[in-house]
């Protein structure tokens, strides 16, 4: 996109309502990175609960961003991948990361911890 | 940043829960695109009531992503601007834009409007 953006658009508006949810971010990123399994987020992610990472991931298949595949093996393997319209939140999520590199600082979130 | 995303980041997570809150990422937007007056991000914002817009904008103050001016007029003129904290933004913002121009149709967002 070059130029100015605008002030409203309805598509980034529909992009905002599927990613701008509490851990969705999160698990994205988790996701880019290369997790697959369930437990691997919950082991990835700190606080995130089993509930929420359920519900998450069923939104993102819903939208279309991830895929469930089942594995018939004894136990069955359940593996949630990016699609290739998840995998074009690549971009989005790194410079999302850049920024949190650059502008956001650990004591900030550990001063926050302590005011809970 | 070069190379692979690692699974999770506490900066990452941090500014997640900074941004990835309902209509946040299109006032950020609105905000990048110029807009300072109240009503010019309600008129902006088709659904975006007073008081979601009135909550939002006072977290980005106390995250120190906004700043708040009070110029003494009759009747006084309040504007919200990015800080550069909240500037550096830009680039994450024009990701999930381009993002939402290559893979999201309105039709999608129209066919949830009828399904409500």
């Amino acid at each position: 996109m070059d130029g100015e953006l605008t002030r409203y658009c309805p598509r980034y508006h529909r992009a905002a309502k599927m990613i701008a949810r509490r851990w969705t971010p999160e698990i994205v990123r988790a996701l880019l990175a290369g997790a697959t399994r369930f437990s691997e987020f919950t082991a990835a992610i700190p606080g995130l609960s089993d509930r929420l990472l359920s519900d998450r991931l069923k939104s993102l298949e819903a939208e279309g961003l991830v895929f469930r595949s089942v594995t018939p093996d004894t136990p069955v393997r359940i593996e949630y991948r990016l699609t290739d319209r998840g995998l074009g939140l690549a971009e989005a999520v790194r410079s999302l990361a850049e920024w949190a590199e650059l502008w956001v600082t650990l004591e900030e979130d550990q001063a926050e911890a302590r005011s809970r």
